[in-house]
């Protein structure tokens, strides 16, 4: 906020919080990854240049802005960095931390979540920003702010969701085995799930539907393609 | 935001927007009813007496302290109106509508959604403060901001989340009979549900347990007491 600097203490306290928007995008592998790069959660990141939390990574955002609605500014700044546009896009959380020292701005930070699948980075430029990368859940860098809290609060939903409906199909492409959908919800939540439960639920959950088309090139009982529904996205 | 009348336009528009909590809770009946009245959807609301809105009801709520979380400022501004404390209150959803004319200030606006049960009203000083009433959901007044926006979310997600689990039992008091339970269920999801399959899908859901009392005075099959078994409240 501007002139914020030149307030002394008691109009800082006065002023009100600022308004910034983080999106914590996941996907199951970095862009142009190499085919042997194992799967995981992946989130990107950008790097600060500039204090507070000058070197530190963070998640792509910044400052709402006047003509542009919350979800624009979420949207704009993810693409900003990653240069691909993610298939889904959600408000997670309002984070509003209390900065009990007075030399810091209070910030109130709406959290977006995204998904990516492989072929959403088929038309995005290579990144040559060094301060952009992508990092495993598993093995994140020192975070400025709260982001460490925001990203465990999206896997968590990202968790939850899996149990309650199939997120897995947005990082997957459009036709998917029973096998490749399990692999996704494995890695979701993080364990392994018996194969013949799994292909049950799936079949009885009324969300996937066959294509009619087979795995070309095996021999006994080639696995079945299947498609999502089409839902509207749960907002709940 | 202190100042923020004087500045111009071009001054407003690098002006980070306010940020408010805004809650909407509901009850089945406004506090201290008398006992015939018929159970629907009630919230509080707050008469404004300055502009902008000047006369239109709005929200409890308030701007962000500086010393508070979002939650703490959602809790503290409802028990003002109220004078009674929720027994459930959870972050609903954060709008940014974007104000296009530079006349007004951009508000963000952190909504959270609230629960009362009839004992919740039981300790609360009587309302004497003719700016702040109870209003049933489908006799609302004409509404300040985007707060009839706010209303409809809130009420969404009441009912997305009574059909998903139940939410029933915030509404009422710790023991209560299955027929209780589904009557509230039919007020929050506005419509008649079969008694057999609601007793069916209750019993199985897992989350009531029996009490081991049943209702006085009943000649034939008296109704059993049920009791919420403790789950923590779901967040998503």
């Amino acid at each position: 906020m501007r002139g914020w600097h030149s307030l002394n203490v008691a109009e800082r306290r006065m002023h009100g919080p600022s308004v910034a928007v983080s999106t914590v995008a996941f996907s199951l592998a970095p862009p142009h990854r190499p085919a042997d790069t194992p799967q995981g959660l992946w989130v990107p990141l950008v790097q600060r240049t500039r204090p507070p939390y000058k070197g530190a990574w963070a998640l792509p955002g910044g400052p709402t802005q006047w003509d542009k609605t919350l979800t624009q500014t979420a949207r704009e700044t993810l693409v900003a960095a990653t240069q691909a546009e993610p298939n889904y896009l959600e408000q997670l959380y309002a984070f509003g931390s209390v900065e009990r020292s007075a030399q810091a701005e209070r910030t109130v930070t709406i959290a977006y979540w995204a998904q990516y699948r492989e072929s959403d980075f088929e038309s995005a430029a290579r990144i040559d920003d060094p301060h952009v990368a992508w990092f495993p859940t598993s093995r994140l860098p020192e975070l400025a702010f709260d982001h460490a809290e925001i990203i465990h609060t999206g896997i968590q939903r990202l968790q939850r969701r899996a149990s309650q409906t199939f997120v897995a199909h947005r990082f997957l492409e459009r036709h998917f085995t029973l096998a490749q959908l399990r692999e996704v919800h494995e890695v979701i939540v993080d364990k392994r799930v018996d194969p013949a439960n799994f292909r049950r639920q799936a079949l009885s959950s009324g969300e996937i539907v066959e294509t009619g088309v087979t795995q070309a090139g095996a021999k006994h009982r080639p696995a079945k393609f299947y498609r999502f529904a089409d839902n509207n996205a749960r907002q709940d």
